[in-house]
């Protein structure tokens, strides 16, 4: 299936803050248009047709013929554009293959990814002479409901669409399944002085062929600053994983999210920052051995944090790889291996006592069954072993990275390092002998 | 797919050795049909029907309606079963459904589990009134020659079938899939007193319906106490698995392999194996640490290579299980700490010395490492890690557990368990290095 982008209008409100087209305005370090592409690419979309306008020029230039982002872009010019984006679309049909099915999007609305999956799945459910709507019900959760085009929808079909209109029970996306009918439909309104997108569709709905897809997942018009501020919002929100421990997920994220706001707009790549959460470990054990507590506490905590970054930022900008999962659960480890060497070099030069010793080879051999037990967990089963939701009861324990390291860092603040050490070591080897006990049930 | 077995003979040669029906007499733990039942079972196979003839009651006793083998089994009796195996075949038109196909196979033949497959997936090959035989033509490799079904093909269609052939290029393995047409067949030979199952598919192959698919894994018809030996050695060496490493493959398996094979008989189950290989490798730590190196080395190794009996007795046996893998990796792991720990305490005691404790951390944390990375490889990728392909030289290198336990092995025997200690620990977070340098190409 190919993907249509309509890319023409003027895009007034955001253009005083950064004086370029909005489908080239940068959200977390990528263009609007780029993370449509992207997410399309996501979901198996290769080929691309942008239809420009008042922009064409800065538009073709920056996005090229797509190789860069590993796809193939067509362009289009629709001179009329000022007209309105019915006149837009239409002009696809230049280049349409009789019989196929398209997706249609506004280049300047950004959606969740669960949502273009799902959409993309559901086309195969319309006709050829139907069209496909991504449509909300989500009243409440619709960000700035006036300046979205309602619809009437009756079962899953769309009786009328305006941004005018009273009796509504959904809003329509800005996101579709196109046919030729759809083509058709909006070459007549156009012949009728109709030159919305709106106008055609309205023609289709008339006639009982607007089919509704109704959408769970996230999706921002990006419009104006505000709208601009929600969709940088809902795509940080939608960057914490399901596999996540209790204080990553409610403590870490809250700053590991900012900072990957803040990174994304640099060419930082995933890699660079796990090095650098790597660094900041051996810097923490490094104060640990040298006697630093505080400080050695809370550098720990500090990588720790932005140990999610890596991520956020790979998932962000669509730069996940295998080898970073990988890169990154080696590093964790030889990060984990020197902070407790540290804590456990400077409680036995203190003390000399070999309970000492004895704990930090606890700690040593609990710390990687954790991930052991889920990455064998994930390889037998096909699926991720996810703590919340398997650990049970037992999620709070502070046995996976994140908790270990915010042991440590309560350890180190409250120069209480061999007792957090000794925790750390039992909660370790308890966690993995009662989750070996509980997969019994679950494998 | 069903799949009907033919169990009705005599089984003269055998029976002084066992004083049981041919399909009952028991190699490596399962009798020879409920081999034959859990291997379809392992292809999808649910339901049987077995054909008895003379010892029909003692069958159907054995396995009842297949509830304990997790499968649906019917019976039908062939009375006049000394006629020969076509009229024995034939009893099947009972239950036929009309257009199915089916397996036919004997019930005293041993089949690799990769032929099977095969074999099965190329069912859909046949046309309605055709037949599928399973044929070898690595005529140097089959067994007892002599005995086998010949056939001539011409490419692949057989042309005549029988015993007696002197113009040979193939043979039959007794694996069939049938059709209507072979029961039409069947009818027509009894019909001119042909009663041999060869004699219905001489019809076919005599029209060019006899449609040939040509095995590469091993098949035995097990027949007398010669070709029982030799079955049992076909099937024990199909136990070793490609994720071997190098002294596993190379040394451990001529073992293990023995062990398994007199623990088939017997009622042990694979986790219990890992128990035994655990206890064993806690009695070489205890022994380590008492300073009875030799001891402590041969246990050791002995543990290593019961290691590999639990994942052959479950292969064998058809009781893999996920939580089996799981449990016998998280024990391994145990194991090797308490070995490494044993080690370090006599090497401490002896000398004061920090180096044997900081040698002691740098091989507990570097130990991990290589199960670490093959388990985020095998979930990262869905594909397993095999060292012998993938280390490329470097699977030489004494870093898989088989590899570490040997070279501590030797440490104890030699008396060197300091220098064996300090090879393990460069080795294993070496070989952790290696591998994340070259898992950039690799991913």
């Amino acid at each position: 299936m190919r993907a249509v982008f309509l890319a023409a209008g003027e895009g007034k409100r955001l253009r005083p803050y950064f004086n370029r087209p909005k489908p080239l305005v940068p959200l977390l370090g990528l263009s609007l248009i780029e993370r449509n592409i992207l997410s399309l690419r996501e979901c198996g979309i290769k080929e691309f047709v942008v239809i420009t306008g008042c922009y064409a020029d800065a538009i073709e230039e920056y996005l090229g013929n797509g190789d860069k982002l590993g796809v193939e872009i067509k362009y289009l010019h629709n001179e009329r554009w000022a007209l309105g984006n019915g006149v837009t679309a239409y002009t696809f049909h230049q280049e349409y293959r009789p019989g196929e099915k398209f997706i249609l999007m506004m280049s300047d609305h950004i959606f969740g990814l669960d949502l273009l999956k799902n959409f993309i799945a559901a086309a195969q459910k319309i006709k050829e002479d139907e069209i496909l709507i991504a449509a909300d019900r989500r009243l409440e959760k619709v960000y700035d409901l006036e300046e979205c085009t309602k619809l009437k929808a009756e079962q899953d079909y769309a009786l009328k669409l305006s941004k005018k209109l009273d009796d509504f029970n959904a809003v329509d996306c800005g996101l579709f399944i196109g046919t030729g009918a759809l083509l058709e439909a909006l070459s007549q309104a156009i012949s009728r002085e109709g030159y919305a997108l709106t106008d055609g569709v309205n023609i289709l709905a008339g006639s009982g062929r607007a089919k509704l897809h109704f959408v769970n997942d996230f999706w921002v018009d990006v419009d104006d600053q505000a709208s601009y501020r929600h969709c940088e919002k809902m795509l940080l929100q939608s960057l914490v994983p399901a596999k996540d421990g209790f204080i990553s997920h409610h403590l870490n994220r809250r700053f590991s999210l900012r900072m990957t706001r803040c990174m994304a707009r640099t060419g930082i790549t995933p890699n660079q920052v796990t090095l650098i959460s790597f660094f900041v470990a051996a810097a923490a054990a490094f104060c640990f051995a040298l006697g630093k507590n505080i400080c050695g506490g809370l550098l720990a905590q500090l990588s720790s944090i932005i140990d999610g970054v890596d991520g956020e930022i790979a998932r962000l900008k669509f730069q996940k790889s295998n080898y970073g999962g990988l890169f990154d659960s080696i590093l964790d480890r030889y990060a984990d291996f020197l902070i407790v060497t540290g804590i456990a070099y400077a409680w036995y030069s203190a003390t000399s006592s070999p309970v000492a010793l004895l704990v930090a080879a606890a700690a040593l051999t609990g710390m990687p069954l954790s991930m052991l037990f889920k990455e064998k967990y994930h390889a037998l089963t096909g699926k991720p072993f996810l703590p919340e939701q398997h650990d049970g009861i037992f999620r709070y324990l502070p046995a996976n990275r994140d908790g270990r390291l915010f042991l440590i860092m309560l350890g180190g603040i409250f120069n209480l390092l061999p007792a957090a050490l000794v925790i750390l070591a039992v909660v370790a080897h308890g966690q993995a002998l009662i989750r070996l006990y509980q997969a019994r049930r679950m494998l």
